[in-house]
């Protein structure tokens, strides 16, 4: 697997697997002088992590996080001195005798088969590299690069869970970090449907995907390309990049092909305080590929787990019909946890573009 | 704008603006030995070139593609030699007055204002680098892109147009291209009913968004990555990279945000000739970023062109409100000639991941 | 031939081969804003150019520039508005047939055998894509990236042909454009010397190498990186990248092998006017790959060429030994017209470090 | 510090400083199944370890390596899957009180002022980023590098230290690894000679720069490109970025300046195989950057470190005059140990043409 790095000048490389004993990231090119405390990192990857109710896998992991580079202590701050910061987090509890059935079977819907093909050789252990541990390192490294471009917000909402929807009426999105919310849902009355939706779901040993909607809020304008440097571009790769998405869309997104131009253009007037207004956000903070200084949305979709009880028809290695019944501990619904992640690798995009458009135009400090 | 180029083996640089002399690309990294005729570039950019119906716009390019380097004559065909491989297209028929009244105005959806605010400064003929001209050259390297994988055939057609969709029982590959379709549409019953409203919409001076799925067959198992080289990742960063494209899915797409595990894993068998056999597509042809030898399939939503008659409020550079009305000459449905655009990409980006693959792990000659 | 590209933000793609239509390339991140002649591009090309003296090939090409895209038209000035700048450069006198009767053999010292076991194809004519015109797209593209850096002065100079050598002490940086100075050797009086020992050489059909020496004044303080983006790693790679050159060197090179760490390390003081002062610059003004504000200092060796009129042992394509003559138009020293390559090729190192470094710290406007 | 990554499709990224906890890095693209011992890595990184003699740094560090990612085991050997591995190295005996007194002040000769004026900060313990230290991570990437091109044997020796040079008429590869050797010298009779004069240089608390060849053999042809991937090229850029390197060349290297085209071209016969056959190497194995087959051969200038016991003039952070002396504990000549460093950098260039060859044209299995 070659280039497991992404981004240009705020550049990060993960490794590590779902068994290894650690998994990790550097990042490379963060610029020098960032403040932050260690907790600000943990905080983002304690979002992210595993176990933390019903609804989610019940391995048990504290990813603890520590850096090994690139920062110098000031007090009870981290500074970054410009050189690649080095983030380590250990794989605590592996259990890896809970795979051991299906060391030979594909799985449908994994990338057993496909792995196998390309690689001739395979970590059947928990997916290995494809396993949604690595993500706890995009975690880590997104945690960093809300620190790079000031006064960037990046929040995250689940919005769908299979069938059922929330109310955009309702959203609050100081809800969606409430204690009592398990869904990372802005919308206060969906908690009752997710869950008795999600509890079905999870009896049946069955899986459920879900959509995800993340907001950039303070995005300088003018970051992107016109073409193949676009925001939304690389906004969408990074977002495809994580496991089990299989959509990507930017503003209104797919709704646009059924618009008109009348209806999907946002229109523009001088502000009483002699600044551009946007009269919508149809394009969703981001035109021609460059960044408006509206908010940027995205909204990805995250397939079901294929991790399921019900039997399924599948193929082992050694070219046998089985039928494959994956019991393990999983998500019944990745896309929960796909909240915090997806937060991560739109704000590693933004960091990313705006050192670029820093480098070539020199039109921002 | 930094990093006109895309593909990290299979390399495609990019140059070129509506109403500069010229456009066109840099294919580095195509492997020798390739042959291919004149003619198979010429046809794909016929397949783009505007002025063929009244449904697109009324610029007379004659499109035509010169071979600069990279290549050697061979009788009536053309080899690769491994070196660059330049391609030039040049611009004819620029009429760059039908501009002139709006070279301080932003268009509303355009990106004039990102534009102006990034660069500060702006060719304003015709959108500059945002041209959709821009992709002629994309569709000259992607006909090259077509001859590097053998046994690839990547076919592309338009499924929707505004509120109008195919019926997809009607599906026929052989229509798309046929004389009488002025649409890309795989659809015979649906060329009436996209005419009547297109004509409908083109006579209002407005414009309509489009949906279009490409579909590549002989796609080999195993290209792609688990993470951040997936070919799914790279498929839509491609495709997201075309002018006006607001979303992109793979396989069921978004809609496996509403499926359970039962309903979207692709079960398999061994077949009669032993080899692996998908009971279903779900998947689009890729697991876990890996390809699986089932057919690829993407889809994309291109927004309503953002140059319409009706007059829309927006500001100009000099901070004053304005009324916009773009005149020029304009596609009503931009995602009709969006259809070969995309199939280029989703070229490419095999072609990239071929050699990429072959590279790592020497598996496929 | 993979990756015909090199810098991160200031980037620069070459395509051509010697005996095609044409050659040229795509300079890709350059920043909006700057201006500059076309004149100013062609000047440089000129010092370049073949056929102004008895003592480079009498290849007759004008090698006039055309610009194609990513300028605009201001006066008599263009300016760059951060797209791609496109160049292009026509091939006027091929005059191929010279090239005829070598189709199948390997020249001693030329790239024809390695290349055929690379490629298994070759375009025998000029050496193809190896040929030095290639180096014509280097110099337009180092033309412009002079004017990317503020205050940026770079000049090069023959110092060494064959066995003979300048005498520092008369380095006269004016003499090295005399139109009386058919070297670019910075020594009036090394004029007469390689006059007549150049004469010789030409006159037996043989060929001598050269050392070169190139000085980069006004380069701010900061570019560059402690370890794998040096900037004198990246200057040695560009310059490494020149066709025949075997070796390049930083400040004092090779002698510093020799050196104790006394005699090395430059020492400092505080100025009068309260800015550090370097005491000497052994360094070649960088320190642990990073710039001191010092000149930057490079040096670099061009072998003979391999095309002389003795009959050398060889090969040909079909595994016969023959006996290999060239008899064509080629520099006996080419090291001459290596003098504007090695600037334009420090340059573009230059201009690329000052815009990563602008993007990484926002230290410098 | 933007980009701490070089290679293509072998992929090394490098982090960690000096005094911080840990060091390492993450080798990307190696192909899967390339089978080796953990001890294969620690051989190489044992050669390169300091505290082995009086005539290197006193520091003890054991230098363990840990493989957390990448590879499976089997039996006692690891198999690497083709995922990132990442490998870490801890640090010991950081000592960093060694480094107070100098914490505001510039060395002569390093990098510190350098920095400080890139990043602002700078951590001073031990050079930070800029330490020697680093280089432990470019072995570990090497010794996999060297795994991955069958039949490839890379070694180098030191072949000048200061004032002395080997004899090359004893030139012994079996004796470079000999115990009694602590100079990697190839030639047993310059060990009396370099003991006498590195004593010398160390009880004057001076130190000497160093000449270190790389010869690579088993280096298939065909690997590399015309211009900008030249093997040469990628070779010397990866020299140039080890620390303290101020120059490289390529076979005959500089020596080709000097030299006449009937010199320097290597002669070709067909072999009693029928395979080609060189009569000569000035070339040192590469031809217009492409691989021949021929041995490889690399030659790279170590300055004399800048950490001396003699006072230097230099100023500090705050603007004053200082006479710094260094004391800590240092290497007298780096340039020993910077043999290890420079087969790797070496091997890690061939591998990455390797897989990129291989990748481009399919010719090599």
């Amino acid at each position: 697997m070659s280039h497991n790095t992404f981004g240009h000048l705020f550049r990060v490389t993960t490794w590590g697997e779902s068994h290894g004993p650690a998994l990790g990231c550097v990042v490379d090119g963060c610029p020098p002088g960032v403040r932050f405390k260690l907790g600000d990192i943990q905080a983002e990857l304690d979002r992210r992590r595993p176990g933390q109710s019903r609804f989610v896998t019940q391995r048990r992991e504290p990813d603890q996080v520590r850096i090994l580079s690139g920062v110098l202590e000031d007090g009870d701050e981290l500074v970054t001195t410009g050189t690649p910061v080095s983030m380590m987090i250990e794989n605590v509890d592996q259990r890896s005798k809970d795979y051991g059935e299906i060391a030979r079977q594909y799985r449908p819907g994994h990338a057993d088969y496909a792995y196998d093909v390309k690689y001739g050789i395979r970590d059947y252990r928990g997916g290995g590299r494809s396993s949604a541990r690595e993500t706890a390192a995009r975690v880590a490294a997104g945690a960093l690069a809300r620190k790079v471009v000031p006064g960037l917000v990046v929040r995250g909402a689940l919005v769908g869970m299979g069938t059922k929807s929330i109310n955009r009426a309702n959203w609050n999105w100081n809800f969606v970090e409430d204690a009592e919310n398990p869904f990372f849902t802005p919308d206060p009355e969906s908690v009752a449907t997710f869950t008795e939706y999600l509890d079905g779901i999870r009896k049946d040993g069955s899986s459920v995907g879900a959509l995800i909607e993340i907001v950039a809020e303070g995005v300088p304008a003018g970051l992107g390309a016109p073409v193949y440097a676009k925001l939304d571009q690389d906004i969408c790769s990074n977002l495809m990049s994580i496991n089990a998405v299989k959509g990507v869309e930017i503003g209104d997104g797919f709704e646009t092909a059924r618009m008109t131009g009348e209806e999907n253009a946002d229109e523009m007037r001088i502000g009483n305080d002699g600044n551009p207004v946007f009269l919508s956000n149809h394009a969703g903070g981001i035109l021609g590929g460059i960044s408006t200084g509206q908010p940027v949305i995205a909204r990805f979709a995250v397939k079901p787990t294929s991790s399921i009880l019900t039997p399924r028809q599948s193929i082992d290695k050694d070219g046998n019909n089985v039928d494959v019944r994956t019991k393990g501990r999983h998500d019944p619904c990745v896309g929960i946890r796909a909240v915090p992640i997806g937060e991560a690798m739109v704000a590693c995009a933004i960091a990313d573009h705006y050192l670029r458009h820093r480098g070539q135009t020199g039109r921002i400090a």
